[in-house]
């Protein structure tokens, strides 16, 4: 089973260090905490806030079990501050209740525009405004783009933290999936049993069909040509004929003592 | 400049209703209601909750501004309850710490794979673990596939409500390539059995086995779990179940008798 790796995926250790998320004026510590959570969970590290409330910044900082990038964290006064040497500068939100000014990208877009930055060697700033409102119009004027994630209208905003991961999965772990085999499994099918094994399997299930009394004489044919088609559509492997055919066997012999 | 309303977006309504989120003995009520909330931002309302710690459910289920889903969950007392009526059902986790012994999507793949099913009327089971350890093996082997979240290798388990988050926004708001192809015979999963139905039919086989002696009351355990497996991988229909099991009955008709 080819299991691709994280490794292998769209973004390298150095463009993952020029993707910095910005949080302004969090509040909640276990929402600054998520946050972290999911960046290390996508593999990122680089942290902004701006303006946060101190003693809930301090409080989620020193939570037994923060991540090392909390610490690191750098701290500025103003968003202009934090995002100055990004471009783009990415803010996020939804439009339920704001007609925006920006350019609008809708999240499952967004993936392709920042990788195409940060391969040409930019700083890209992912912006999350505060949990109660979100952005202000001003924040949002900071920004060259403003991401949408696709919520449903009767409940569009989302939890700070599970913004975040939503948006970090997009840009970090969402493939292209073109080169990702999705169906079969190749070692089950490079075992699976040839058909002499198949043949041996159907013989000893139509014994003990016959054993058991299991259909009139005059369906036999029938029954074998319809398990020979179920057997083949249903695909065991060489390991699980063994198996089956231990049962059947099993069976067989106690029907026919 | 043109918005695309979730409304237009890839699941209806009714798709969405049978899409059935499944929590295994959730603990943290913080977490019950983020899973709650990234349902409501998704547009899905059908939670469904195994073996809950009692006093944390009902903390959740009562705090302010609890979804009104989380009011509606079903709760069943083990997880072959809470999936019955369900194909495919998909168990979440990482392989971090795990050899899988389903088959194993990876997280982008899911959606079309999702979709096709419930475009054919079925209802799809995601399976989300505990938060401490995740979904067990004995878990597993109620499911038909593992999805894995690509995260970072370095700390790969996500939050609860985080890896809900994303798994939703995969299936309901990611928009994929049209030419995605999963491999499937669609013919055949179009009536693919039941959750329950499957359970059913490993009943009978059990019984056989212990008719005929196949095996020593020790191995009695692990006989079930490998036959719960290859069950989900041979995945027949409804007709090849209803067969199967009229043999295994009449077989079992002649041993015990």
């Amino acid at each position: 089973m080819s299991r691709p790796l994280y490794n292998e995926c769209l973004l390298t250790e150095d463009q993952r260090e020029r993707l910095e998320i910005v949080l302004v004026s969090p509040r909640n510590p276990l929402n600054i905490g998520a946050v972290a959570r999911a960046m290390a969970n996508f593999g990122f590290a680089r942290l902004k806030v701006v303006a946060p409330y101190g003693p809930h910044w301090q409080e989620a900082r020193s939570a037994v079990g923060a991540e090392a990038l909390l610490c690191s964290a750098a701290e500025t006064a103003t968003l202009p501050e934090a995002v100055a040497g990004c471009r783009p500068v990415v803010g996020t939100g939804t439009l339920a209740r704001r007609k925006p000014e920006q350019r609008v990208v809708q999240l499952p877009n967004l993936g392709l525009l920042v990788r195409q930055e940060l391969e040409r060697g930019g700083r890209v700033g992912l912006v999350f405004g505060p949990e109660k409102h979100g952005l202000t119009r001003e924040d949002l004027s900071y920004c060259h783009l403003l991401v949408e994630i696709p919520t449903d209208v009767r409940q569009p905003s989302m939890n700070l933290g599970q913004a975040v991961a939503v948006c970090l999965y997009e840009l970090a772990a969402r493939s292209f999936a073109a080169n990702e085999a999705t169906g079969e499994n190749a070692s089950d099918s490079a075992s699976a049993a040839a058909s002499g094994r198949l043949e041996l399997l159907a013989g000893a299930v139509e014994r003990t069909m016959v054993a058991a009394d299991y259909s009139p004489v005059v369906m036999r044919e029938a029954n074998r040509h319809d398990l020979r088609l179920l057997l083949r559509k249903l695909g065991p492997t060489e390991r699980d004929v063994r198996r089956i055919l231990g049962l059947f066997r099993r069976i067989l012999w106690r029907l026919e003592r």
